[in-house]
């Protein structure tokens, strides 16, 4: 955790004006650029010093195997792991014979720019090398998100006092070697080199071309680069070519003031299928169109691709620069990992790192799609349908599992499950639920009678069929679901977890409406009368655990009888507890690693009681540890609903921040995309009071202290709606779309584009101040008036 | 599973009359000789054709790597396992030059037969070599009780009508190659060749040592053979030594008629601390005392032996000659696996075979030792050293589980956990509790109080210090166990398992009883007065689910509300389960892999009704699949108890033929040592209704239709009890020691060494016959009045 912020507050930049050697992984995941199908992570030009250099393709997966001590029926014997493909960034610049390296010479000034309307990276450097020639030199880099396969960089050269000469090597580099991982020796072997050269070669002077296969999984890739160069009439260009490298060389000699200019445009494509001349010609192809285009023709593309993005998604946040830059930041990257994914997974971490493997979860779902649903629908229907085109692999394993219906993996980047753990993976069907969930969310949202047809259809009611077998009828009629594995992963194979089998239910109600809605397509699907008849009857008897004796909810039946932890003789260094304490005790004891029965009481609100709400969320709150970082994210939601407006505040920054000022130190393996996601929920859902649902709009505004107003657009039903929230009143406008309904704290309002209708915010009423676990205390910014 | 017995039934003796090439490793285990420290399989002499060779000394380990998927805290990161040592049975016959091997020529006969009264496995064959030349060879092995270190060959080949030049070569091999295991290839590398050769070499013309040690463990092992020759004058005798093989060549002329007998005697030591030259010394020490006593010696001492503990542990059955050879062969095997073990474990398959890495388990407690503690009470105090020797080990595991006391491991070979999946392993709890029962069963039987004081007393006070961890008083104040796994590995990770709960209640109350007992000791240990109230309060308040509904006790908590295994989907092919269905589901419906609830009820009978153990019986009997041999001895026990006679012996058959039956198709890994001593169990607690208990000895006899008489021998406090039953009554008498009380169907009796004390036995009321799951009911064998 750094100890103080790096990157400077301002609203539309992410700004590292030095440059910090040991937090260079951070950085480089901050910086990262990405369009969704095609990610660059933030690594110098020069390709040196790095902290993981990183170049990804959506979808493109090595195989490893998943050892087991004591192996078991149904255990995924091998997981797939994102490569680190071809390095394309690679420009690196000799300046009189010295290499350009930002360890040596003198660094007079080094900058780095994220800016988040232009969609570029820019870095200005002026260094002067050991032997004391000064240059400036200035890249600009992008991941097109109007050519999917294309990025581009501009490197530029200055001499500055002298005569400098210049070579500039630019370079395709497969099975670049990586940074030790702290992991299993065997898995960081078979992925150290998983490149295996198919072809490689030169067009022209300027353009090179690599193409290799995964050892294992044998899925192809390409990878090509070609080049503009601008410079002093006698500059030379040549390109050279081997398996495992390609390189492009300019050389000319620049007198003082002079520039060179390069513009190096990269494609990369890949196939489990299409052949090696196909691939290749796919990537040329794709360069072809970039340079149709021309550098400041994607450049302009861009910038217009991501206006419009603002304009459906701005949010403006006074009182806390840092706040509305973290909640721009949040959007953008949650863009570049959804924008072009188009039938691949989005990722835990994106494209920005290896996190995880590469592996996508319930996160995406739960936290990532409601923010697309509601500023990029086409993205989070594209992720939807990246989860339909898998159903015959969930069909398979829910076939594996002795069950019916679709069983979707815990974490995985194909569809197949690779988790290796299956008290936490396998177990944890409440995915299952959260992909109907969207699906649910993405119909309402935008009335996409189509895509629910051809889509979203299948997914509820293989869902559906999976609860029904996932759970029985008990003696009294109700409906349980024993023995599985709720979003908090510190309790395991617990019986009716009320997180899902809230979902469950909704799940279930949901296939049969759909079911209803799409008659023979439900028929084409296999659904009878009956079959709707038992997912209603199922949701209708879902058993809900609540414990009399103290007035909550269980988080599962029997939690609330469980000894606490005992947090008073747990030493701060001993956080994340999983690192120090066996899963045997933490899953039986009251401890919550991140919120479950508070995310029940924010995504399926309609089954608790106001009361409820505020008992449950002050019962769970000093349980809750937040080693996950999908907790805080919610808990900002619910303490602002229960009323704890400061405590939410406090939540909305350990969210928004946690790679900014990465809180959890571990931001160099890539983003935390679902708790960044989560900053736009905690603002939307939080302080918007923003809940939407069976085609109804509801808001329930309320500001904490530091914050002066709050801003936001949301797509709904092809309507653009704009809240503007103050202390003491809020105010709705349509900025396109037809008349809508909606509620201000329960009281109907018809909004439409004429002007904006403005209510005041009900009072509050002071609660009293709710504690974390000790030692586990939110971080207080200091405010005026702290709760 | 064989169709037919392959052993013909008799009283003393396991005759195999005919080779069956198909099934050497079931053999192999059947006739392994041991004595607890030092075991051999029952490979043929010439070591050609084989199903495991195998040669074991008890505790000598090799460490291989447990490699995780997903690591977690805790973990073992490395396991032990049994290493097939330096193979001393080898003796290879070269008949005119051409190798004596049963593939090849004509076996005219081939009879193998372990004698249990002689304690020797003798093999007599006649042979005709491919070029016509007959052989009558006679070879008796034996594994000396009375020499630890020690075992001995004597080979006889007789030239039956021509002249034959004949070769023998008796042979020290070590890395002999193995088959094919089918677990992970990496574990099954480390194993291929663990011997290290460290020293070797000749003393005179025929002996021969060698040393070696373990690559990973570095355990040093030491192996000897010396020999003794009778034959022909002109008779040659030779030895040589390499790294890794010693041979001793004895070369002869035989006329017809004549004879050359070879006694081979083997000594064999491990160690840890000492040095190469002192082991080496110690196993040739071990050969000179060997010689001292001389073959004939050998075998009497041997015979000695064993008429001193059939004397003691005498079991007579009528009315199934199968049922009386088959107990016999339990006691024998069950004493040869801990006669000698001294400080080290028994393990789960003894030292018949590699099955479970050699790995000891809670069986040795709950099933093994009550045997020996009523028939060979040395040997049972001799494992409870053991444990006790591991304390330290175990305090250390209870730490780094964040718990007090001890926690011992779910399987181990020195002490350390080497289970690598911790719900089925960690998570039994179950074994701490077990270790403390037979303390308490060893003191109760023997009113050894200097054992109790020094060994028995820091074992119970170290495990009640565990449970007090492991539980808490809940909100009513009842004492709880949550989130462990109980005996039935079909559930896991279940709230307050009724057979957890009371063992680890009667854990804490022995505990406190000993502490009170001894009070300098348990000062000594730290115990304080409110720990010793502490573990009564807990004990008191301990909770026992009970299901008002149903009338039974669930196996766990909640257990009775899950739903019911689908057995009638369920084909036969499918068993066992665990090979065919996710742990997922099996832990989450009622299906019971073995005796679980049934097990609390046999070993805490104190803790139910009468019509709460009918009742019981009758819910569980059709939910246990029994895909675990330690099922059918408990059901057998119960079955007898509850009245169920007939059922009962079905079950002591399933239970006593485990292995002679080879009924889990995998007695070639090693024999069920549980299973069978469970058969003893069947007989003595089962017909026999034996019960004892704080200095209270209990019968309540009854014998099945089949069965016209049972008698058998208990040792108790100095005492041997000889129980006699037949199907109308009952007697009672001491064959040595001062006068006892005991009950015979609740009535006091007092039992002496005078004369018989003579009871009728009251009838029973027929009752319904109960059902096991679809496809797995118990074998019945034709009774003429079946139940």
């Amino acid at each position: 955790m750094t100890a103080h912020p790096r990157f400077e507050p301002e609203p539309w930049c992410v700004r590292e004006s030095a440059l910090d050697l040991d937090t260079l992984a951070q950085a480089e995941s901050i910086f990262a650029l990405a369009n969704g199908h095609l990610g660059l992570r933030g690594n110098f030009d020069e390709g040196e010093p790095y902290g993981v250099p990183g170049t990804y393709v959506n979808g493109l997966y090595e195989l490893r195997p998943l050892p087991y001590a004591e192996a078991g029926y149904g255990y995924p014997e091998s997981g797939q792991a994102i490569v680190n493909v071809t390095n394309g960034k690679l420009v690196r610049l000799l300046l009189d014979d010295e290499p350009f390296d930002v360890r040596y010479g003198q660094l007079r000034s080094h900058e780095r720019v994220l800016d988040m309307r232009a969609g570029t990276l820019t870095r200005d450097v002026h260094w002067v090398s050991p032997a004391g020639q000064a240059a400036r030199i200035r890249s600009v880099r992008l991941v097109s998100f109007t050519h999917r396969a294309v990025a581009g960089i501009s490197y530029e050269v200055e001499a500055i006092d002298d005569m400098a000469r210049v070579v500039v090597q630019s370079e395709l580099v497969a099975n670049e070697p990586l940074p030790m991982s702290e992991r299993d020796p065997r898995a960081a072997a078979v992925l150290a080199s998983p490149l295996v050269s198919e072809d490689h070669g030169c067009r022209g002077l300027a353009a090179v071309e690599l193409v290799h296969h995964m050892a294992a999984s044998g899925l192809r890739l390409a990878a090509a680069m070609d080049h503009t160069v601008e410079g002093p009439a006698d500059t030379l260009v040549n390109a050279e070519s081997e398996p495992d490298a390609g390189r492009v060389t300019v050389t000319t000699v620049l007198g003082a003031g002079q520039r060179l200019r390069i513009v190096k445009l990269l494609a990369y494509g890949w196939s489990s299928l299409r052949s090696r001349r196909a691939l290749r010609d796919q990537v040329v192809a794709a360069l072809t169109a970039a340079r149709h285009s021309g550098w400041d023709g994607l450049l302009d593309e861009q910038r217009e691709y991501l206006d419009d993005f603002w304009d459906r998604a701005g949010v403006e946040v006074e009182g806390d620069p840092e706040i509305e830059q973290a909640a721009r930041f949040a959007l953008f990257h949650v863009l570049q990992a959804g924008a072009r994914a188009e039938g691949r997974a989005i990722p835990a971490k994106g494209l920005t790192g290896t996190g995880y493997d590469g592996h996508a979860f319930w996160d995406t779902e739960m936290f990532v799609l409601p923010v697309l649903i509601h500023s990029f629908p086409k993205a989070a229907a594209d992720a939807l349908r990246w989860r339909h085109g898998t159903l015959p692999i969930a069909r398979e394993r829910a076939s594996t599992l002795g069950l019916h219906g679709a069983a979707f993996p815990w974490r995985t980047i194909a569809g197949q499950e690779c988790s290796g753990y299956w008290p936490a993976g396998t177990a944890a069907f409440h995915v299952n639920a959260d992909i109907a969930d969207a699906v649910i969310r993405y119909v309402d949202a935008t009335a996409d009678d189509e895509f629910e047809r051809d889509v979203g259809l299948e997914l509820l009611v293989e869902t559906a069929r999976l609860w029904c077998s996932l759970g029985h009828h008990d003696g009294q009629g109700c409906f349980r679901i024993p023995g599985v594995t709720g979003p908090d992963e510190y309790s395991a194979l617990a019986d009716d977890n009320v997180y899902t089998n809230l979902m469950a239910q909704q799940n279930l109600l949901a296939a049969a409406d759909a079911a209803e809605r799409h008659g023979e397509k439900a028929g084409a699907l296999g659904v009878e009368q009956r079959d709707v008849e038992a997912w209603r009857a199922a949701a209708g008897a879902m058993f809900v655990p609540y414990d009399d004796g103290l007035g909550v909810h269980p988080q599962s039946n029997c939690f609330t009888g469980y000894s606490l932890w005992d947090f008073e003789a747990t030493r701060p260094d001993q956080y994340p507890l999983f690192l120090h304490f066996p899963y045997f005790d933490l899953y039986r004891k009251q401890v919550v690693k991140q919120a479950d029965l508070v995310l029940a009481m924010h995504v399926r609100g309609d089954a608790f009681t106001d009361e409820q709400k505020a008992r449950n969320f002050a019962y769970y709150e000093p349980l809750t540890v937040r080693d996950s970082s999908l907790s805080a994210a919610t808990q900002a939601v619910m303490a602002a609903e229960t009323g704890h407006l400061e405590l939410a505040y406090h939540y909305l920054r350990e969210t928004s921040l946690v790679d900014l000022h990465d809180l959890h130190d571990n931001t160099g393996n890539g983003l935390h995309l679902a708790a960044l996601a989560g900053g736009w929920s905690a603002l939307v859902a939080g302080f918007g009071g923003f809940r939407a649902g069976k085609g109804a709009l509801a808001f329930a505004p309320r500001l904490p202290t530091p914050l002066r107003r709050l801003a936001f657009h949301l797509q709904y039903r092809d309507r653009c709606v704009r809240v503007v929230v103050t202390p003491g009143e809020a105010s709705y406008v349509l900025r396109s779309g037809d008349p809508i309904e909606v509620t201000h704290h329960g009281e109907p309002l018809v909004v439409s584009t004429k002007e904006p209708v403005t209510r005041p915010i009900p009072r509050l009423a002071p609660l009293p101040r709710l504690g974390q676990p000790p030692g586990r205390g939110v971080a207080r910014r200091h405010l005026t008036g702290d709760e």
